[in-house]
């Protein structure tokens, strides 16, 4: 639909450098690398250089720049992607913008319960801001130590404490974002309420980076809990977590704040290749695990006793350990987080990051295991996530004796076959991870084309020259 | 910009009577009376016939029979907004589509905490149907006896309870819309994550019924708290209360389920005007008043005694009088909820539903006070709200001695010096009703230019006929 984009000329390239100057241009290959490869290594592309804006006025002066000259942008945070939407493509003619240098955190409004911060912070930057303000920044996920607020924004990111607090989105009052004529939208606001015209931040959020470059966000903070109760539990079935579930839910309240699903096979991997990691419940068969979670500002120990104890009495549940302490607290935390990182040493994987109404996850788990062993019989399943939001990682190691090649394979096969059962259960072929450049086919295969139209249509008249992220989200035709 | 817009004419008023039948169809003068006065009388339309089609096919139907004729449609729930948005304009060439006969509940997942409710469907019908299936649907307003959901989901309704559980967008998972050309968007998923694409969802949440018609909703449902406890408090200042609700927040977290700031004025019309009210603190001074509930999975009276026992003893509140049974807690909330409507008997005013950040409602009482004392010396101002939100009606009644017609002479100046200060504080015109036609001039007013912009860039690519509800939100040039 839109013009062709155009490789950035040297004379463009002088132009932007001029803007952001040294400490903001890098074209060294070795400094570049970081930015040009997905930390899974399933992406790598080209840039002429990462240029790194200090201020608002810095990245509209660039955005300026390229769309008047018609060149591609792509905005970069943390580069914790899975999906390929923040490195380039192969072709040198997308211009990274890393927000990196954007990582100030412009103010605290602790009594209001607010905090501006710019794109380039780091998750667990503005979580130590708001915890020394005495409140909670609540998101949280496994790679919070270099994840950026951008990035988090732009991908809507999730984690552990969905289930409780919501998703990025749900914690951005505001939003300051450069569009893709150079224009600054400052939305800055930090309103609870504010009901004048269209949710414009809602629909940045989650954009991928497709609508412009987000530069900073007021941000709300919520109050920080004084207890925390977590305990350790297992059971013979995705039914009997269902089931728990629901009893913590009726029991606990929005007191609960985690609800993690977890498989023995990912546990196994996981106790055996990440030291330093123990098995709560090393008598229990499972072969299902709930890491569950309370928080609060009382102390949740009794209530977190009184309803295993419950299950336990009937029969619900197999065993459960209950964290006595900080450290063990943290220690289950661990485990669960180090799910992913163990699947690595067992050789190729195929990841789903799928999502389906809670109810409906036993059927996800039964019949999408039938089918993987039907594709590929052998391959090891390893289902774990964030049960609550009905959203699990349903992920398969290779075969053991099968090289990752011949397993890789599959992978198409496999992830049609496992995504078409999640839209036959209402689900989504994304529930975290957005959709990049890795599902952009999955967009127009799950979703009607009244939706599709929809989000081209905004797509083209919010940037008519297409150069915002081209390719991701919406594939280009 | 859009192409002019036509008077419905014969024979499209038949083409549109064919798909609704004689049930979904009022052309009589006294039936379409209710459809045709906004409730506070501040606006009375004309329209040709109200259309109240009873399914989305029919919708779709109508809607694209306007849609080629270029006739204007003003979609309408309860008819209980405050902005004029939901009734047709003085010229009688708008068409009126009420969705009062789309009231089913589709289905309730109970364990999936979500239902599939239509958009005719009143409030308190959907609440009754939550909690039958053991879950709670926690949007709670005063109108929530008429009030319908599509209306609610078209102006982001906030409510009680907005502290603890966001406002109506929070609470959609999906939604079903007709699009201004007639085409259906099945976005009726029940996922709490979903990051495939922009947020259309977010975009028709408060879009006012100009990019569409919403013709159902899947809704969340949360766990039905099993205790309450609720305090009314007696304070000497706003800035007396802005210190209680930093303590509350500290002390119960978000077991802190609402914060409602009084006057003693709108109190005072309140136990005078309406009967079988009582004043739960006779010999507190005042003049300030705070309803402060928690809820929650387990008893809260100990904590809220420990709450404003502590503040009691540091001189922090006047007194406090703890509800003692559920009668009790009811009567502090008919006491609140009839604030408004107290108002009437006292003669004209003028109401602001404003919000600012939490921290700035203090100087918002004060500086406003001081403004409309020097506009309208012996004016009685009537603030009150949900503090815990940072919105304040703040509303004001005319001098006792003052005629209603002088005292309205002064509206836009009121209202003027009042958006003025909001917006210096950082704050919003509109907190809760929405634009509205009532509020399009503020909007150009205390938005930038690019913000506008990017809004009316988004109706015009969604309807470019301009037929939906036009003149509301976006004025017509």
């Amino acid at each position: 639909m839109s013009a062709p984009l155009n490789r950035p000329s040297p004379e463009i390239l002088d132009r932007i450098r001029a803007v952001v100057g040294p400490k903001g241009w890098r074209d060294d290959p070795a400094a570049m690398e970081p930015h040009l490869k997905e930390w899974r290594g399933l992406w790598t592309g080209r840039t002429p250089a990462v240029v790194m804006p200090a201020t608002t006025e810095e990245v509209a002066a660039v955005v300026t720049i390229a769309s008047q000259a018609g060149i591609a942008l792509v905005p970069q945070g943390g580069n914790t992607g899975l999906v390929g939407g923040g490195v380039p493509t192969e072709t040198g003619d997308e211009l990274l913008i890393s927000l990196a240098r954007m990582n100030r955190i412009r103010d605290v409004d602790a009594a209001g319960g607010s905090m501006v911060a710019e794109a380039g912070c780091i998750l667990a930057d503005v979580q130590a801001a708001a915890a020394e303000a005495g409140r909670l920044f609540p998101l949280s996920l496994a790679s919070e130590g270099s994840a950026r607020i951008g990035g988090l924004i732009s991908t809507n990111a999730g984690g552990v404490h969905v289930l409780r607090y919501g998703s990025m989105r749900d914690l951005v009052l505001g939003l300051e974002v450069v569009l893709p004529d150079g224009q600054v939208w400052n939305g800055l606001r930090r309103l609870r309420k504010d009901n004048t015209g269209y949710a414009l931040r809602q629909l940045f959020a989650g954009a991928e980076g497709t609508l412009g470059i987000i530069t900073a966000a007021a941000l709300e903070l919520v109050p920080m809990p004084r207890h925390r109760a977590a305990a350790f539990v297992a059971m013979g079935s995705p039914e009997a977590a269902l089931d728990l579930f629901a009893r913590a839910r009726a029991h606990a309240g929005d007191l609960l704040e985690a609800f993690e699903l977890i498989n023995a096979t990912p546990m196994g991997f996981a106790l055996r290749h990440i030291p330093g990691l123990g098995d709560p419940l090393p008598d229990a068969a499972g072969p299902w695990f709930v890491l569950i979670e309370l928080a609060g500002p009382i102390p949740l120990g009794d209530l977190l006793e009184g309803l295993l104890g419950e299950a336990l009495e009937e029969g619900a549940i197999e065993d459960a350990a209950i964290a006595q302490s900080e450290t063990q607290r943290n220690a289950f935390w661990s485990l669960r987080e180090g799910l992913s990182e163990a699947q690595k040493p067992e050789g190729a994987s195929i990841k789903h990051d799928v999502s389906v109404p809670v109810s409906a996850i036993p059927a996800l788990i039964r019949r999408g295991g039938r089918l993987v062993e039907e594709l590929i019989p052998g391959a090891r399943l390893c289902p774990f996530g964030h049960m609550g939001d009905g959203n699990i990682h349903f992920n398969v190691s290779r075969p053991v004796d099968m090289t990752d090649a011949d397993f890789l394979a599959h992978w198409h096969e496999v992830a049609t076959a496992v995504h078409d059962l999640v839209a036959e259960l209402g689900g989504s072929f994304s529930a975290e991870h957005g959709v990049g450049r890795l599902k952009t086919g999955d967009l127009t295969r799950y979703r009607s084309e009244v939706e599709v139209g929809l989000m081209r249509a905004i797509k083209d008249v919010i940037d008519p020259a297409g150069i915002m992220s081209p390719g991701r989200v919406l594939s280009r035709d």
